[in-house]
């Protein structure tokens, strides 16, 4: 082992995936803080990461690479009660979902002493928690660093490393505020859509009238509702938008149908399959 | 090989894969039509039929089970060619996915000397044509059976064993109008979700913002576009009806992200979850 430190400061879903997924970068030293004990205890049972602790202090003063998986609204007031005790030179980095709120609110926060770049990791699973989590969780999946205006090359670079060594494929630097307006699109919208397809369901169905387009159209229905509430609204200026373009295309759908016009759905619908070849290309 | 023959007109993704499903139902011969030559020899060479010809006709007076896999509206009129030549006792059926609209049409065509019970087998690809197919396409699917008042017990039985013989797992009995009022849930609104998605999409985007939940919700956007304007138009009172209720459900939720209101965005992606997990029960 080196003397190299990571801290990750949540270990759910996430945070304990990016945990198994991190064993042997740099030959680190992992530690990990949870304010759940019993999760504490059977990370380091599960060998997620070499010592882990309820105080989020105690890793933050010892990590070199420091990574908040914990819902947004806490980063702030960790670092307002543990910011000097950060190791001079450590590198930060989130990997919340939502980035400008965040960073309005954390940026002031932040020591001189160190870096910061965020990060967005492009995978999860409808089930959450210490128990989901999965070493293989990021292994081919998309992966966004979301830089801040003061973040160093040396940095951002480290931070793609990370997203190799976890097995990320496809990578992608752009600021918060851009990420943030693609994600309502990608991610935001796609959640709306699918839990929106499950509010309201024929009551004389079964199972037996399910197929394909059933089950993946509302497979992320099922959502943690805490969270997405949190996305959401974190997003909402940018998610709104998405919805209400969304909301227009269904409506120019509903018009083709209620005027019987062929030639207009059957546009609306091959517009719909040459913009998803598009969409795969880039 | 016995005196029993299966007659399969159409012979694209949907009917060359129940050709090849079917291949040893009661030690049958398979006959196969379709108004493509290529299509035809190959179906043979395949050995997906015993014998195919573009004559539809020659395979519906041979055949002893009769199945239409084509678009509804070529129906109406082979039966008016051809009804007269069909064998006496002979059981027809067809595979379309919007059963009424077809029904109201084809039924004073159908002669006083054969049965019919319609099936809609839940199952398809985002591929279609004879180069799809796949004779694992109906394994652990759903299927719907829709006899008209007119047909026997014994049919609807021999639809029920064609139906365990390709490997459907789930197998509901409803009558036409029920079945185009669910499917137009189950499957017409998650068609037009997903393609719905990719009407319009972020500029900015690129595949390292695209993770699990973009991947389903819009895997069925590039479908075959003349296929589905059909089917949609076909269904369009139930289709709008689910669709005005899938709107609904949107704006619920625009309504709360514009408010910022936390408990009611909760709630709804709360019972979203609730509704998911007790329709996969049914």
């Amino acid at each position: 082992m080196s003397n190299f430190t990571i801290g990750i400061v949540g270990l759910g879903l996430m945070g304990a995936s990016m945990a198994y997924a991190l064993r042997g970068f740099r030959e680190a030293r992992l530690l990990g803080a949870d304010t759940d004990e019993l999760v504490c205890r059977r990370a380091e049972f599960a060998g997620a990461v070499h010592k882990a602790t309820q105080d989020a202090g105690e890793v933050m003063a010892q990590a070199d690479l420091l990574l908040f998986c914990v819902y947004a609204h806490h980063i702030p007031p960790l670092l307002s009660a543990h910011a000097a005790k950060l190791k001079p030179g450590a590198l930060l980095g989130d990997i919340c979902g939502v980035k400008t709120h965040l960073y309005q609110a954390m940026e002031p926060l932040l020591p001189g002493h160190v870096d910061y770049v965020g990060v967005h990791p492009m995978a999860g699973k409808e089930r959450d928690g210490f128990d989901n989590a999965d070493p293989l969780l990021y292994r081919n999946s998309g992966f966004i660093i979301t830089p801040l205006p003061r973040s160093s090359t040396e940095s951002i670079s480290a931070m793609k490393e990370m997203a190799g060594y976890i097995g990320a494929t496809r990578v992608s630097v752009v600021s918060p505020e851009e990420h943030d307006r693609i994600i309502a699109y990608t991610s935001d919208l796609m959640h709306i859509a699918s839990a929106g397809l499950c509010m309201d369901f024929h009551p004389g169905m079964n199972v037996a009238f399910t197929a394909g387009a059933f089950r993946d159209c509302t497979r992320v229905a099922d959502i943690n509702a805490a969270a997405w509430t949190e996305l959401l609204l974190d997003n909402r200026a940018n998610t709104v938008e998405r919805l209400d373009r969304y909301l227009a295309s269904l409506q120019k759908v509903r018009e083709a149908l209620c005027q019987a016009d062929t030639y207009a759905l059957n546009c609306l619908l091959r517009q719909a399959g040459e913009n998803k070849r598009e969409m795969l290309q880039r």
